[in-house]
């Protein structure tokens, strides 16, 4: 061989390395606008922790730049932005998005739905990500489960709430499917981003907000003008965060970067609900501490909430076929959930709550 | 450069570039037995789905073989053999590993202890692991959570326990720090593996057995030999898998596969939970159809129960300072949860319960 051969034929020996290494882990970068703020730290705090996951998993060549909500797509927009291809995945809570369709609201929990492992069994192996697949093939995205916050507070009060009558004309900070069973008891519901819930609060504007939990709520400071914290919050048992995708940027992904994608989001799914545990509960007593007033909805109000949630989903199931379809296999399927909840789980948690601190020996 | 010169660079170069992506990622294969055998296809299910998402995750360059118990290794030598190095990893709950060091119960549960979420908590962000991992070094292992079953159920008897008096002389199979709270209510524990504990409840040998829960049991057929199916199993509220890996084989894992395997791990937790919570409640219909006979512990019985473990669990402090020091953080991280729980994933979950099934207008 001429060295000039064996120069060309080492040249080719190499670049047909590099393809082929190329081919198999190709350099990519997405972009992940979140719909929550980085001061929400648990929540955005699980699309950093997706991010770091996936680029180690790939070796760093896989890489997802993730955005707090407004810094490159607005909070409420993140789902328009990947369906229009601005961006390649969005980390968000699809229930947002229940104005262009209620059905969206399954992906995240329903008012007096299941809590955050009945609804985790329903979607990861009860059928209902396959449903929810389904239905979101027309957004043309896919999505996946990677947190959940637990059920959530009631909210904060100006006054006290002793009565269903005590709601009427109440305007409230509240969002989706919520806002619209309130408004059955006379709830005035409002829109409000976070970072102006404290004003609006203070100065009257509105009489009650709905945020997340203790930990996320302590930060925004509520208590100071609004002092009677609520529970439980019947609209948000379960809040489960979702990671989308474009279709087609997920079809076109090599079999390992989806794997990887995928499974990351499974330790985001773990990780966000350990986190609020353990945060929630001291967040909550540093705020009794402080003089917070703990009040627990009374039962009429409860009845009258869970009465105006099955009139909303009816009507809702009665005018919308996706959403029928997926509340009906939803609902069967939770009823199936709390039969088996009172055989164990809920009979032996109410157990250890009774024997709480019992007197030692 | 000399013809000769260059075939030596080049050659130089394509090692260097060989080794640097060997290095990156290596071809290896180990082997995880797992101390489940394949007929519970949801636990040794684990093992299987952690061995191929890391397969997937690294372009089938990390091998993991998984077999089922008593194919390489005896069910309650998983964590031997990982010590001593016969296998790099193994699938195993550490309670079964009680007899080496009461301590190890903490890392799947803990009799009167946290339920599977509270448990999740406690061990992935409450400090659990870190406490356990402590514990863990003298044995030269390192491990992740990966599965819970949640509730397990109380147990198969041939006749009904009426009362603290009938446990008393009541031959059970049933392991681990339960039987030795067991024992001070009279109870004579029993271990035997599970192929054997059918004939012995039919001969009589056996007047009761715990096993898992109604998927699980159902494939023995406990209930054609003894029909009373008690609730709830307050020794396993919380029963978690471990996947431990040597401290030697670990440190030397490339950090990519470290991420696989951690990462896998956490798919294998969400999922091996969800899975049961979709199937026991089925099984569990089914049973009740044939004419099993559901009973729960009567209240005194529980309370006899409790008291037991707390002696059990005090005694074990005393004389174990590694124990008492997870006990005590463990306990207190429980008192805490169990109150949160009261605020409102307990209170949610009562008044679902309370309202399952309500009239529809």
């Amino acid at each position: 061989m001429e060295r000039r051969q064996f120069i060309a034929a080492a040249a080719t020996a190499a670049v047909v390395t590099d393809a082929r290494s190329a081919e198999k882990l190709p350099t990519i970068t997405w972009r992940m606008p979140s719909s929550y703020p980085k001061s929400l730290d648990v929540l955005f705090g699980s699309a950093e922790l997706i991010a770091r996951r996936v680029s180690e998993l790939t070796q760093g060549k896989f890489t997802i730049r993730s955005f707090p909500a407004g810094e490159i797509v607005p909070a409420f927009q993140v789902l328009d932005a990947v369906q229009n291809g601005t961006v390649e995945l969005g980390h968000t809570a699809l229930y947002f998005f229940f104005g262009k369709d209620a059905a969206f609201t399954f992906e995240t929990g329903a008012p007096f739905g299941m809590n955050s492992r009945q609804h985790s069994a329903w979607y990861v192996s009860g059928g209902g990500r396959e449903l929810m697949t389904e239905f979101l093939k027309k957004y043309g995205i896919v999505s996946f489960a990677c947190g959940n916050t637990g059920t959530q507070m009631g909210g904060w009060f100006r006054k006290e709430v002793r009565s269903v009558d005590d709601l009427n004309g109440l305007k409230m900070r509240v969002g989706g499917m919520a806002g619209r069973m309130l408004q059955k008891l006379g709830v005035v519901p409002q829109q409000i981003p976070p970072g102006d819930i404290y004003p609006a609060l203070e100065k009257g504007t509105i009489d009650a907000a709905e945020f997340v939990g203790p930990y996320d709520d302590e930060r925004l400071g509520f208590e100071r003008v609004a002092p009677f914290y609520y529970t439980p919050g019947w609209w948000e048992i379960s809040s489960q965060l979702a990671l989308i995708v474009g279709q087609k940027h997920w079809d076109n992904l090599p079999p390992t970067y989806q794997a990887a994608l995928r499974t990351a989001c499974f330790e985001s799914h773990v990780t966000v609900q350990a986190q609020y545990d353990v945060v929630n509960p001291q967040a909550l007593a540093r705020m009794i501490k402080r003089g917070v007033r703990l009040r627990a909805y009374p039962k009429p109000v409860m009845d009258a909430c869970l009465r105006a949630s099955r009139e909303v989903m009816d009507e809702e199931s009665a005018k919308n076929p996706a959403f029928r379809k997926i509340y009906e296999h939803y609902r069967s399927f939770q009823d199936q959930q709390n039969q088996w909840a009172t055989v164990t789980e809920a009979r032996m948690q109410n157990y250890q709550i009774s024997a709480m601190k019992p007197p030692r020996r």
